[in-house]
């Protein structure tokens, strides 16, 4: 390619719709452009960048046994009724209706879909399993669009889905998408990590991975073992309870008064105790039942984890004042688990099960309730991992300190289980010819996401500096000046060298300030840079740059392309 | 790949839903399924297919110096608002509302998003011609989708638009896309032709061709001459005026009763004189603008030339009796153009100026006007080619005899000129610093609706006959037993030579009767088909099957694979 016939619009100026470096770069690198909020044309360079992660994608999906097929945009409401998500998806799914005011979305995702393909052409259990997949674009109607490729409302993925007899074949092919995903964005020239995640909403009966994309940028923090493999999404990490020695003896139980005291800070500076000695009472409300949440005073609950633990609310809360003062006649400040209510629920973290000589609300306005030992003085109906984790703590594998880290989401591996092929009569015959419901996994990549995430990871001040593997071109060719006939003629001639390696090679042959071009070519990142100048021509030389790093070095020219050949080999071989 | 592991859900049945050939193969071969009305789902063989058709277009446009890029499907409404086209699409555009009420549309084309991009980006002269193309879903809402991929809501195309700096740089364009086209269907392994066609709707100022492949079920109408390269449209093919000489001498103008005489039929049969010689006068009515129109009495006129010579009118149709009463005093059975109103335009189709002794309405109910020599007794405004052609005819280039074909419309060249560049303000700065319009073309393929076409070109009683170019794979393995270990191991041997040799190939493994992988390998379709037997591997020998034309061959095992390269190596050569 040459970059005269190139549509390959550059900017100097960051634009000012632009929030994150990603953004920015692509914009500004002429890769996309705006055609409406949250919604991009990919031009040339940005479209090669994109189908290189594709393919990447596609090739790791067929080495695993993964079929590829190509499902609708437009989906018929009924599917989504069918499985119960057409209420609960709210505003986020873009929908419409036809001519015959018959309801459609544009699919956010395709369970619904591939669900109802499968329930009508698999029968038997010699067909499974069976993993599906398609590159696609998906929608979301996001409130405020921003952040570029980032959080689009139209954008590309990579989803399959996988049909099992059994949990035991769901594990498998559960470990077949892990380990192709991780070959995928090494392949990329990713720095990534998989991390354990929550399950979240979209309902699942089992484990879930989510790929991490590491930069500083990144809106996930992740907690990761620097000695083991453990790594996990922060609001996911296992904790491992810490236990406290009492520094007294045992405090005989005492109700003290504590004017104006409501919070853990106010208890703790005027009982003069430490904040781990005291318990942190929560009356929380999912959807219409209401218990005791109890962490240390020290802790923060984790949200996610409580909900997860109790089976999953649809909305989950702190119970409001009234409720408060209804059920323990006192306000959320004063809030004690000690006679509690026969029929309150009363769920701990685990460290509070551990704790001595405890304090805590008693239940009543302006008092606290010192020297109290948990389990015996109150009582604990179920004792979780509740609270978040904080970098430093002991991996829950193997006791390293975690260090902490923030990424990207670029893919996520879900175990679904029957809820699809329940809802929407997905089965199978079994050896025995007992009808089954196939169970399931979902497994997404966010390709234009992952272009996104690549650059946010790759950039420096200059622009963006490319992995090779997917950098939308290798190597670029800068004739200094296009009026001296030998430099000219290098260039025209390490373009064809080039182009008979199979390096993909473009050729600055524009008629412009050599400074321009090094800006630019600096700017969209290619990876390797020839600069060919008369200078260096006289000892037969030219210039060979790389774009990550910046080394620099003279070659002979005839040395050039086999070198640069060599160099893009070797980040191409996985 | 292995059969045994595909999903390649073929039916017996032809279904109920599916009226062509197409479709009902489609959905035999496992190659489609529906989701919706218009809406389908590729499977892996059907997806095989598209990519293939793709990768040619893709081949092609890049040849011609086409950029891909990569256009939403989700636009906004400002830009139809702006090109004029959002309140003119009608029914036919998908319409949707994003949650802040926002309109927007599922692209049923995309010359708004590529004009809004150019006006975006292109300044200079310097920066034209310029080629973008993208494939890409297209929406259209049928009021009846039918017909599987030849008329869904949902479909695949790949459109190109040209930018260029003036007409002379559009034919260039336009002759580059014409003959990337022909290179397209060629390669496709389709017989096809390109015919002169009608602009239509789209609303462009030069020529147009539509690229249709042949098929009896064709549902469009093409002249073809058997001699020179000319062939059109039926609607749109330009026809040679044919004289008559009148046998009598000149006849004098004479009012003749014709008591309930009204069609030509009718008056042909009443006065005995041939239909050519009576003139068929109607009075047509184009937006709110009324004229005569003329055409000889055995003629049909063609509404389209009618309006295109007349400057292409929104709404254009006969005048109601009610304004033929106004206006001329009469029913239109009797209409006329002998002393017709100085204010009323006269059309003529070129035969019309030729006739003599022409019989004509009088503008008198049940009366007729013989003798009459056109232009001499009435007034002719402007003499056009307005009838529709009748194969058989003389082509208009070379005077042969032209032929008469259907076909499926799969592509389309259009010169759009400068209605959507002066619209939107697409402007350039010329050499000389003046701001001119750009001057565009739009070039369409439509992917899946070749898909389609191809299987009404390409069957037979046993089911599609792929050319080799398109086939999902190029040669299937049989092996009749999967009890023999002779005949497997060959099978398995086979396998692993001809994926060496780079051929597409598929083992059917499953442990089906010969007669059932007979079947479904017909079926879908493969162009070879090796079958392996315990009774011809008794010789050394295998049976090599062409599936189009049904020749069979024993051949030596050692040579099997060989050959089918051989096949399929002259098949893609191009």
């Amino acid at each position: 390619m040459r970059v005269s016939q190139l549509l390959n619009p550059t900017l100097r100026e960051v634009p000012a719709e632009a929030e994150i470096i990603s953004h920015q770069l692509m914009l500004r690198a002429g890769l996309i452009r705006k055609s409406a909020a949250g919604i991009y044309t990919y031009l040339p360079l940005g479209l090669r960048v994109l189908k290189k992660i594709e393919t990447i994608v596609r090739e790791e999906m067929d080495i695993k046994g993964g079929q590829e097929v190509l499902m609708p945009i437009v989906q018929p409401a009924e599917l989504w009724q069918e499985s119960g998500r057409w209420d609960v998806y709210g505003e986020e799914m873009f929908r419409l209706k036809d001519r015959h005011q018959r309801e459609f979305c544009l699919g956010p995702t395709h369970e619904e879909i591939i669900t109802d393909l499968v329930r009508g052409e698999v029968r038997s259990y010699k067909q499974l399993p069976l993993l599906l997949y398609q590159i696609q674009n998906k929608y979301r109607d996001e409130r405020r669009p921003r952040f570029g490729l980032m959080r689009g409302r139209e954008f590309i993925m990579k989803d399959l889905y996988s049909f099992d007899r059994d949990e035991a074949g769901l594990d498998i092919s559960y470990k077949k998408m892990y380990d192709a995903y991780c070959r995928i964005f090494s392949r990329c020239g990713l720095a990534y990590r998989p991390v354990e995640a929550d399950a979240g909403a979209i309902g699942g009966t089992g484990g879930t991975h989510e790929f991490m994309v590491l930069a500083d940028s990144g809106e996930n923090s992740v907690v990761y073992c620097p000695s083991c493999h453990y790594a996990a999404n922060v609001e996911k990490a296992e904790c491992q309870p810490q236990v406290i020695e009492s520094a007294d003896a045992e405090v005989p139980r005492q109700l003290v008064h504590t004017p104006g005291v409501k919070t853990i800070e106010e208890a703790a500076a005027f009982l003069k105790v430490p904040k781990t000695q005291l318990v942190k009472s929560l009356l929380y409300q999912g959807d219409d039942k209401v218990f005791l949440v109890l962490v240390r005073g020290d802790r923060e609950l984790n949200e996610i984890k409580l909900n997860n633990a109790l089976g999953g609310f649809v909305s989950l809360q702190l119970a409001s004042p009234e409720v408060v003062q209804q059920l323990l006649s006192c306000g959320p400040g004063s809030v004690g688990p000690v006679e509690a209510p026969e029929t309150l629920m009363v769920v701990a973290d685990q460290e509070v099960a551990l704790m001595e000589n405890a304090v805590c609300g008693a239940n009543k306005e302006n008092y606290h309730l010192v020297g109290i030992m948990p389990k015996k003085e109150f009582r604990i109906d179920h004792v979780y991992d509740l609270r978040t984790i904080i970098p430093g703590e002991a991996c829950s594998n193997c006791g390293t300190p975690l260090k902490e880290a923030r990424g990207i989401e670029v893919g996520q591996v879900f175990k679904l289980g029957t809820k699809y092929s329940k809802a929407l009569g997905a089965t199978f015959l079994d050896e025995n010819g007992i009808e089954k419901p196939c169970v399931m996994g979902c497994y997404g990549v966010g390709v234009s996401r992952t272009m996104a995430a690549a650059i946010e990871q790759n950039y420096d001040d200059l622009g963006i500096t490319w992995p090779i593997p997917i950098a939308p071109y290798h190597c670029i060719l800068v004739p200094i000046s296009t009026k001296d006939a030998q430099v000219v003629e290098t260039a025209e001639r390490l373009y064809q060298e080039l182009q008979n390696l199979g390096v993909e090679v473009i050729l600055d042959d524009r008629d412009e300030r050599a400074g321009v071009k090094f800006k630019d070519a600096d700017l969209v990142g290619y990876p390797l840079r020839i600069t060919i100048g008369s200078k260096t021509l006289a000892n037969g030389q030219v210039e060979l740059k790389e774009r990550k790093g910046g080394e620099t070095k003279l070659v002979p020219v005839e040395e050039a392309a086999a070198r640069v050949k060599e160099i893009i080999k070797k980040a191409l071989s996985f």
